[in-house]
């Protein structure tokens, strides 16, 4: 995980702040502060519950005031997701779906069309997809892990312009190297790290998130985790175990007062793994229940907002055949798949939520500012609401 | 709208019981009991508050008792919209989508190919999904309404086998013409009515439902309405008010208590009409938020479900240029959707709550009975979660 | 296979063609009469190469003179194919897709979810689409064969309403059961038989066509078969060999003449059927191929056609897991699966040009007339231009 | 249009090679050599036939000999389509279709949701996909053509990897300003220009082509062009004029000779420009038609085959109410649409045919040397098969 510390004093606060944050989320959870969630998590409640998953960051925090295109400030940076770990270019099944596509999820055709994601998934900022796409292509070719002559990668963003130097270009090739290469199981750090760092959700601070659940499925038991890049949503709209806190929340809402109540011009990428032997066409199943995760924390997903969901299984390695051989692959029975569609609903509703409650106050461009969650207010109208769960370690 | 009076005595409870529903409806909607909803409603909370669309019922309800396929117990029927009334056979703009496509809506290819819904919507058992479609095309036929020489009717299902005699094909084609001929605007009976006479949804009696909302798009105030044929969840995720009143029902709920939680094997058919002018790939997004108003009631979308959705504009008569002749329409521009969609996903959520709050009680094949939704139950707990809304009516 | 006899005298030349058709398609091959295909068929080259495959037909000629509906004159009939047999309903890998959807295909919403073809395909004409449907869920439950509590077949259809008094709804359920009873491997019959009676193609009498292919795979050699039901074509785009012979071909074109050169009403159904171990996301791709074998007869899709195809793969008995149990497939690799998609164009063509040289001359309503394709014209038209394959046998 | 002056000796011979190309192309067009299409096409047969369109090539062409990763040699470049000409920045309607996904087209999934393609098309090799997307966004950013405050281009690729050093990422954002300031109306280059430098068709050399098509619908005459990058097929199947003229020309096929006849690892892009008011449901039936001309030249579309299509509209300007104001927009009937689907598949094959025909012999990496088509033999070919329009200039 690279994070760049800048030189100037004036960013000083700012790296503090994202240091903070890196530091602070290890108690700083949904759960922990008594928001409701239906269903049982992973170990870690993580993407990284699902067996060889590596999650790295690059964050880039650097300088504040005027925006200055090309100087700053930089609010932004890199998430890679690698789906067998670094080590491995084993492509994995994969299945994606667009609720809204006002967004970009590079290498979607092939996706689609071979049933295979082939390489890590990548988020970052909008206008720096295309810089991680390429460089993912070096890093492959330098690293040995082509499996075609060419590569398509796959790349997801959403915007970070509103307190990032969006226009500024700042994610670089390297930083791309180091968000593959520091790629790690276990727990991983959410808010405002990586891709997610200058991203906003119901006008709260946003950014990365994760969750998981663990279900039967017949005879078996599977994990299923998600990780979300969170930069959507109107404040009313924000919904926390059904009830809808926004409504109460109305402070410190810079988009909302406009006519257009529902106008949100955020976005949110979604990934979800699983270790159940899934089809590709059974993993677009699952992306299209994501959805459903989303609306529970209140958005109805508006015409601004990319909101772009992929997901795969790290099971029947090897399925691809390679080297042109036909394969044996093992399959989930549609029959006994719904618990599957449940869990990537609720893990997507609460990592949701766990990124917003992971992310910090952030100050970015010409003086923009978004607040954190406010946690205490909200166990508060949970409590009023007979909706708090009252967790002995508090 | 057709009520069969069965001829034998038996029956008799079971015909009182469907007339006590079409009757006790107009007092029975979720608003009045103090269920909370955002979003402002159309003057009837109705799909027919769209202006021109037209809605009839043909319910069949006949005999109790143990099944003999071909005599019955008979809980089915048949539900016609019409988009600019039974008057006119001017395609809308269309656009469809299915969530979980263990179900039929025929014609579908032609609306996504066309962008036209040429016809009306039809909505009926699973079985029976076949005479409702060729008697349609004898109904157009008839009166002078194809459009070309063939026609491909728009003809959808969800199954009621739970408690009707599903294999013994009791909708005739006289109760196609019955519904289509019937149909009217103004405000429409929910619950067990229609094609949902046999439906069941979380595990209470189900069937049909309505909703709309009124929403200000720029300059125009537009109105969205929904109508569904709800036949889907399982009890403990029945969530109202964003409250998972499911956990705390857990009476009469004939399909739980299995290992899988969530193995639903119903359906639900959603009809989502509006007066603004979109095209139909704007159609389509409407439909593609279909699912986030099913989420709100708790759905994770089971396998066993058929969860397909239609949204069409009775905007731009003669968009279809059926002459041959160019034509010029109008269209809401993209940047101000969003208040459509978030319409879409309130109206769904309530349409479908109206529908159990509608039904009644009823008996069917094998001494099979699906309780109604307990209203006060419900406003119990909602009260007890400080989210019912306390109407000076009550 | 039925053949219905008609009572009247007038008729008889009419049925004795329709048997004429069926015993002399033997000889009536397109290769027989040296058209140029490219690849290697199987040994009847025809879909029932593929192993267990059964097709059946009912075919009902009736009547002549002015159109009564209701009465006559009936050209129609029922085709199904059952990709196991018909005496197994284990469902099998399939993908869909429309080219243009101006027709129907129904429980292609459960195909496209579930990743599975479960029962026969059915054709027929449009307009008794809901007939047949209906009438197979009778049979699958009568016969127990339901996978699960209701059906959802698949039936397409293209229209004959030219020859046909297709709003007489003369296919009746005991077709379908005929259809579905009668079902064989072996060779089949062509042309003007089973769903494909009544049909015209490149305004030549159409109908029924198949053809197959065997290729390596790997190390693996498979067989893939292709069935059409060809309704489709304006003539002077009628390519064989690829050779626009439809220029040279101007006589008995009842439908040229018009501006509009390129405006075709009729449609194609194609059912590709393969013993390679495909994934439902690789069938969808060989579905997807099929337009490249229509575009090599020269067809360009017009608007009014219903141009939809289903492919599905008999490999992988047991796969769908009915019983709830992971199930293990095998699957080609990706890198190995051109081969597949070269058949798929080339059966494709060479079945719609089966379809065209085994139908005779027919007479239908209202003195409408259809032509077969001239053989000895089109082989002059090839050998003038370097393409016919002169065979040893003529 | 840039053309990149390489400093060494030895790059010489290629300069002048490429600048051959360049100025040879206005002889070298299919129909002067006699070859056959259908149709009537427009003045200049060209995608810039469609008023306003205007197309911009950077030409990078440099070194010769062994491969260097990031020195050469360089054979590449980048393609830019301007549907309304640099000027502009008014969205046009698009519509998108992937025949087979293997290659990359980014900002499709907001031309789905939207309907709309704001912004240039551009073409470049694989691997530098990423830099020109980014590189389009600071042109537009600098410009002050972005339409939301993100941006979210479209940028397709074919593979030149066996000409040039492709992960040598030779392409800079300078070529991509270059390319779309030098983009103009009027007669365009074709062979071995912009994006399609180092393409491939058929083991022949391949690139850039173009083609369009006047049709009647109704009572209106509209131009429909095509551009091309191609970069596809095995050499057996190239077919001119319907006639396999691969079967005849075996020389000079380095990838042909393995086992697997339909092992393809090339992949074309197709743009589609029309000025017919089709809406973007619409222009995605186009685009789902370049797959019939894809075929008219051979190609059964293998799996490394990435073949993705665009299809816009520069009619209705204004139509994305970038203001939020409801549109007025104008659109043809489907009843007269056909004629566009033909002139797709017309225009598609031609275009293809010009690129072969366009391009000479290419030298590129470690002694890889692509001839051209040998315009006489084809020549002879078709004479042979009566197949050769004899040309009065010839």
């Amino acid at each position: 995980m690279t994070l760049e510390i800048c030189s100037t004093v004036v960013a000083i606060g700012v790296v503090l702040l994202a240091m903070q944050t890196s530091t602070a989320q290890t108690a700083q959870r949904a759960r922990d502060l008594g928001f409701p969630f239906e269903g049982q998590p992973g170990r870690l409640n993580s993407i990284t519950d699902v067996s060889g998953v590596e999650v790295g960051y690059a964050t880039i925090v650097r300088g504040s005031g005027d925006l200055v295109a090309g100087k700053g400030p930089v609010r932004t940076g890199v998430t890679a997701i690698l789906p067998r770990g670094k080590a491995s270019h084993d492509p994995v099944f994969a299945g994606w779906y667009a609720l809204n596509g006002n967004g970009e999820m590079t290498g979607t055709a092939w996706v689609e069309e071979s049933g295979f994601l082939d390489g890590p998934v990548m988020i970052t900022n909008t206008h720096s997809v295309g810089t991680v796409r390429d460089a993912v292509i070096k890093w492959q070719a330098d690293t040995g892990k082509l499996n075609q002559p060419w590569s398509l990668p796959v790349v997801a963003e959403t915007y970070d312009g509103y307190l990032n130097d969006i226009n500024g270009f700042h994610v670089k090739p390297e930083h791309v190297v180091d968000a593959l290469n520091s790629a790690a199981g276990g727990a991983i750090a959410e808010g405002s790290i990586g891709g997610g760092t200058g991203m906003i959700c119901y006008e709260f601070k946003g950014g990365t998130g994760t969750a998981s659940r663990v279900v039967r499925v017949g005879e078996n038991t599977y994990t299923l985790g998600v990780l979300v890049q969170a930069n959507f949503g109107v404040r009313h709209q924000l919904t926390i175990g059904g009830i809808p806190v926004g409504h109460h929340l109305t402070d410190n809402a810079p988009f909302s007062g406009g006519k257009d109540l529902y106008n949100e011009t955020g976005s949110i990428i979604v990934v979800v793994a699983t270790d159940a032997p899934l089809l590709p066409h059974q993993l677009k199943r699952i992306a299209r229940r994501v959805p459903l995760g989303l609306a529970r924390t209140g958005s109805s997903s508006g015409n601004g907002s990319g909101d772009i969901f992929i997901a795969f299984s790290i099971a029947n390695s090897g399925a691809a055949g390679i080297d042109g051989s036909n394969t044996t692959v093992e399959s989930v029975s549609n029959n006994r798949i719904s618990a599957l569609f449940a869990a990537t609903m609720l893990a997507t509703e609460e990592a949701i939520i766990n990124a917003l409650v992971a992310a910090d106050d952030m100050d970015g461009r010409d003086g923009h500012s978004i607040k954190a969650l406010p946690h205490e207010e909200v166990r508060t109208i949970l409590r009023s609401h007979n909706r708090l769960v009252e967790t002995s370690g508090r």
